[in-house]
């Protein structure tokens, strides 16, 4: 059975890529990661979307950035509302935040001798966080294959950095994930949760999140050609 | 003044860097991690060796590398003794860790507005790891030059990863160091120190270390040419 480590922040991009790696037939070895977000209530939602779909595996690891601080997210910064999303670089941007969570998937990767790693990165309808483009992935990957003890001993082994997602609209992942069946109710996006429980539904992630769903609904009900 | 950031152990090689650094007019950044390791007590040495250096700031990162496991410096697993050092890689191997920590360390930089950041990375007299040599650290450099918002935004901006250590024995560390005064008596490099606080004299880097000081003191007792 092929292992794979799938990187789960319990969004609708990462459950996507659960239900995507799940179809193809993969063992899954989940990660996600207390870094001192806001909108911590994304952890309850990994955790029961990790069972859902059957991962072998699922960890929280605590990674504290609030220490680093820098963003909105992790820092005493406001979360923008009702923004225009634009080619600028939001303060929701996490310096590294990628980088951080690929090193430890990394880790994670190579003690239950996993060579894929999954993330829900996504280059088209996303904050224009540059760690979520194809260039940067491919440079993690070919980083990672110098690092580890795995590739080292073993000219066989090679890791992968799969991201799925990464040249499709909000809605084309939508439609996928439905297409395999994907509770969204299940998912959680936003970044600064009303009671820290309840979608804002002005952060960009609601914004995102609501475009996706508005666009896949009205593509779906579309006349066939 | 330029800015650095500097990984920082409290070991022998780290506080050879943050010597270098000084001296040569760096403004530091030092970064610390509390990744669950067995001898937690070097965090308290880095501490005191950011002090000593006028560190600007100093932060420890909480990162639980437990929950990963796979190394006898995280995990059950006894630390060798006695070993002979080889080309083999040890189980004191923890998974990705320099990835990990360089991938903090460059949101700490992002934040800080540092562009160079200072490992003590050596491949020399070291225990195997792949993460240590030079052709990891230049992936690693090429992977941060597409990950960060300050390298998105300013294409005069380049991030370097500086490990002047890299291709010295540890006797010429060590020298480098006495030459610029380092005290090292401040220093832990112990993996599994007894009682927590005192150096075993018998893992890799308590033998790397004793090695490092006795070929130093021959090459200084020697007669000059």
């Amino acid at each position: 059975m092929k292992r794979c480590v799938v990187l789960l922040s319990g969004g609708v991009d990462s459950t996507t890529v659960m239900a995507i790696v799940k179809s193809q037939g993969y063992e899954i070895y989940a990660i996600s990661f207390d870094y001192g977000q806001r909108h911590k209530i994304e952890l309850e939602k990994a955790k029961k979307i990790a069972a859902l779909y059957g991962a072998k595996k699922h960890i929280v690891v605590d990674v504290d950035l609030r220490k680093i601080g820098g963003s909105a997210l992790t820092d005493d910064i406001a979360v923008p509302k009702a923004r225009v999303i634009d080619a600028t670089i939001p303060v929701t941007y996490v310096p590294a935040r990628n980088v951080i969570f690929l090193s430890i998937a990394l880790g994670y990767a190579e003690v239950n001798e996993a060579d894929e790693i999954f993330i829900g990165a996504n280059a088209i309808d996303y904050s224009g966080y540059p760690d979520c483009r194809p260039d940067f992935i491919k440079a993690f990957e070919d980083m990672a294959n110098l690092a580890l003890k795995a590739v080292a001993t073993n000219t066989e082994t090679k890791i992968h950095i799969r991201s799925p997602l990464i040249n499709m609209t909000k809605a084309q992942i939508i439609q996928t994930g439905l297409s395999l069946v994907v509770d969204y109710s299940l998912t959680f996006s936003c970044y600064d949760p009303i009671g820290g429980a309840k979608h804002c539904g002005e952060c960009d992630s609601c914004i995102l999140r609501a475009k996706g769903f508005k666009e896949a609904k009205k593509e779906r009900d579309a006349p066939p050609n």
